[in-house]
């Protein structure tokens, strides 16, 4: 069993901890908030609000943390505290530009690390049943892939690093599109009076099939378990695919990709989320395609 | 075994016709092409170059047309020279409307009627395994099934008049927003340094999948037998989705519906075939997307 | 003074007519609306709900009609009952192929004539004051001129059949465009604590000048004459710029033109009149942006 | 007269400080490349590559740089080698996030500053005909102004720290969005059999008049000394305006407003760039949306 210092204790980064804590794993769970702390012992980690603390006995850090500049932020900080050969893995959804510069600091302190974002939520991470996408050398990977079995079912490693977060923002940009094309589809279906049943068993079984339809239906009914019946209630709040999207947008204007729909659903989305609805599940933008304010 | 008139032996209509000669029907066929009547008379069908004639003695006309003008005009020419009661089954791919207006004249005739366009391309019609999406009344739809059945291998009743071609031009606007969807996701994905495989591997598990990627995909290798393995020869071409993507706008206009995503791919669309792409397989557009010009 | 048949007395028409009348020509108005005929009588028009009588003496017939089809039916309707000769204009504003369409019959007929849809508003209709762009052969031009001089105060021959309508769609696609992006920029400026006073003064003596910005400025305050300072009063309703907008959408599918942000433009106009604003002066949709429900 | 530091020389810095030793200015220029600082020499400035020493006697720092990190590296080494009281002024167009960053450097340091981005290009900074958009507090703006006034012929004071930044990306954010919708006025109109000279005259007199069509007209003929007459030199590089509706796009993301049509600009000048055509000046994006490779 490894020590592991687990640093960001939010709505992922705390049931993620509990994970390896329930698996055998020595954890010293590190955040801001006394309250996380508090959750974190109950668990049954080692906690502290001091990063540096946390990681000096570590074999290996991971950390969950909201954007890319506080994961420059605590790498920075934490990578000289920390012995040389700890494995540093980050599990945020940032931007690539920060996952490498990450890799880089790392790379300097005689760290090996991976970027590994998660897909699944925080019913994936409570149930242990996340995706992880995952970039970084092979050696780093081999070391790694034991831990976050622990976390997740899957794992994906998808090269070197930065692919970990460049696979998650590709993934979730084909979905922030299809979703939108989805809710095109049934808005209009609805004014030509073909009924959402005939257009769902139509196309969850042609070339219109796709996840969002037949994994998350935007429409009560053909999926039971979709937001869609539960009055958008997320799921995945349409603000967190509005963050998923502006990383897309960097990505792409700092390397000259062109992304014409994806750009198209982010204005989309950021429309949605001026009018208030950024709480919802982004499957409700629905309603704003047919111009309802709810 | 029934007397049929089949007007429009085109790509589409000589297979279905002589599928329905294979089955046994009695098939007269007609077009003003005299090299696809003597095509559809060594398929064994009685061929004539006069609509009315073709339907005097039918018991089921069945029209396979370029646009919902053509269908109006022959409609409304043999609807009158055909014996009341006879089934008019339309399997063009039209603007609802005009598929409206030619029920209505059916049933001011006395003939009862039904939009069934297809999907599945040439292959699909040759082999016999289109898909129906189909509109109308139940009654109609029951003597129909069984002839649609010798040129299809799944048929779904829709709805009324019109239900088919709204279902039709519904699911292949989803097919279009998400093929552009996962183009911009490879082409983004090859300025991040991410293989195509990881891309795929990613997604075709996770939220992003969808036909287009996993039944289409529009880079060569993770799909075998996706045109892209093939430089892009469809398939399904270009200027065929981007008629089918200006029905939905068309459909939109008409009913006040929003289609943000399904007009910006119609204009994507028709960047393509401006280009001189329209030949392609729609997946070719992944091109453009990268800014190439092939 | 010319013997005038005026087909169409309604917000536009209507003071059309009367100004004619008022320059001494004698006006046989035709409307189907009771009321609308009485108000065209007090204003010095004799008036008929008869096209065909309405045309029977005339040497000028002007339609004022609200959309193709309509202006289809009329001119086929009277054209047969027009003297040879009768000069025919129609000042609606209508998609290119039916104004084309109508020439072709006017042609057939023996009639010259003339496509000559107008800007400036029921304001500009009262006053005189409306600009004509005008399509067809240089002497029904010549023969037009004078008298729509009556009702305008600039005329502009555009071309031959059709480029009145052309230059219309056009120009006012240009205008909705503009007017949403001077909408963002306001838009914008407020969420960066820029003042719309100092946006103004910098743009609209800068590349960013406009006629969005600087006659019909879409902040209260830097153009006092414009809706937004009168709760977005049309003015030019949302309505009709849609309306507008869905005919160069027509114009460019039928004719494989590419018109990206035209098309968006027309999903974001949708997209307000879905949400009711369809009355508002389209300037409003500057609330929409800001993610406003009013 | 004052001591001037110009901190980078380039195509902008080096016109705009000859300007400021013709008027009888002490400047002394920095640059890393050695032409650019015999050039300076020439122009009868001090010179050295040592950023410190140039503004160790200065009354005035000025800094011409290609984006916001390096105004942010420069400010941030220079300002602590600085007089206290020194006027700090960054004529660089970044981000706002990154202007107000140095602006929050200075006033730590004890420094006025104002962000003073420019319009006009090299050939406004040659003669001296530049606008200035000037953000910063009133004593700031006062000390600059005479200053600026020997760089450019017009300079607006638009409000608070950052303010200048914000003017500029506004204003060119309507610049690229209302170009691109003149474009396809154009385009559309060729399609229509429209004449340019038709749409110029109708458009420049009426709804449709913007900077783009009357001032900078994308098709030869009506503007003559549009860079459309000189096959699309710039002028004002597509790469450019590509740039600047980035930081218009990283102005939203950051603020939450919503800019659809700014957005769909950016991706399309991007899809331009990305074909290889980013030198080109930035009205040559009619070709693209003809659908020419050139």
């Amino acid at each position: 069993m490894a020590e592991i210092a687990f640093i960001g204790l939010g709505n992922m980064g705390l049931p993620m901890a509990a994970n390896l804590v329930a698996a055998g794993h020595k954890v010293t769970g590190c955040d801001l908030v006394a309250g996380l702390r508090e959750a974190a012992a109950k668990a049954g980690a080692t906690v502290t609000d001091d990063p540096a603390k946390a990681v000096a006995a570590a074999e290996i850090v991971i950390t969950m943390l909201p954007a890319g500049k506080h994961v420059r932020a605590v790498w920075s900080e934490v990578l000289p505290k920390a012995k040389p050969g700890t494995l540093f893995i980050d599990c945020s959804t940032i931007d690539i530009e920060s996952a490498r510069a990450a890799h880089a600091m790392a790379k300097a302190a005689g760290c090996p690390s991976l970027d590994a974002p998660v897909s699944g939520g925080t019913g994936g991470a409570k149930a242990g049943t996340l995706t992880f996408m995952v970039g970084g050398a092979s050696e780093a990977y081999a070391r790694g892939e034991p831990v976050l079995a622990k976390m997740g079912k899957k794992l994906v490693h998808c090269g070197a690093d930065g692919a970990g977060q460049a696979a998650k923002v590709c993934n979730n940009m084909i979905l922030g599109i299809s979703m939108i094309g989805v809710c095109e589809a049934f808005a209009l279906a609805e004014k030509l009076g073909l009924s959402h049943q005939a257009l769902f068993d139509v196309a969850s079984t042609s070339s219109g099939q796709c996840w969002s339809l037949t994994s998350y239906c935007p429409v009560p009914g053909p999926v039971p378990a979709s937001p869609a019946n539960n009055d958008y209630q997320p799921g995945f709040a349409a603000a967190l695919m509005l963050k998923d999207l502006k990383l897309a947008q960097d990505a792409a204007a700092g390397t000259g990709a062109t992304i014409p729909m994806g750009s198209h659903a982010a204005q989309l989305y950021a429309l949605f989320a001026a009018m208030g609805e950024g709480g919802r599940d982004f499957s409700g933008i629905i309603n704003m395609i047919r111009g309802k304010s709810e």
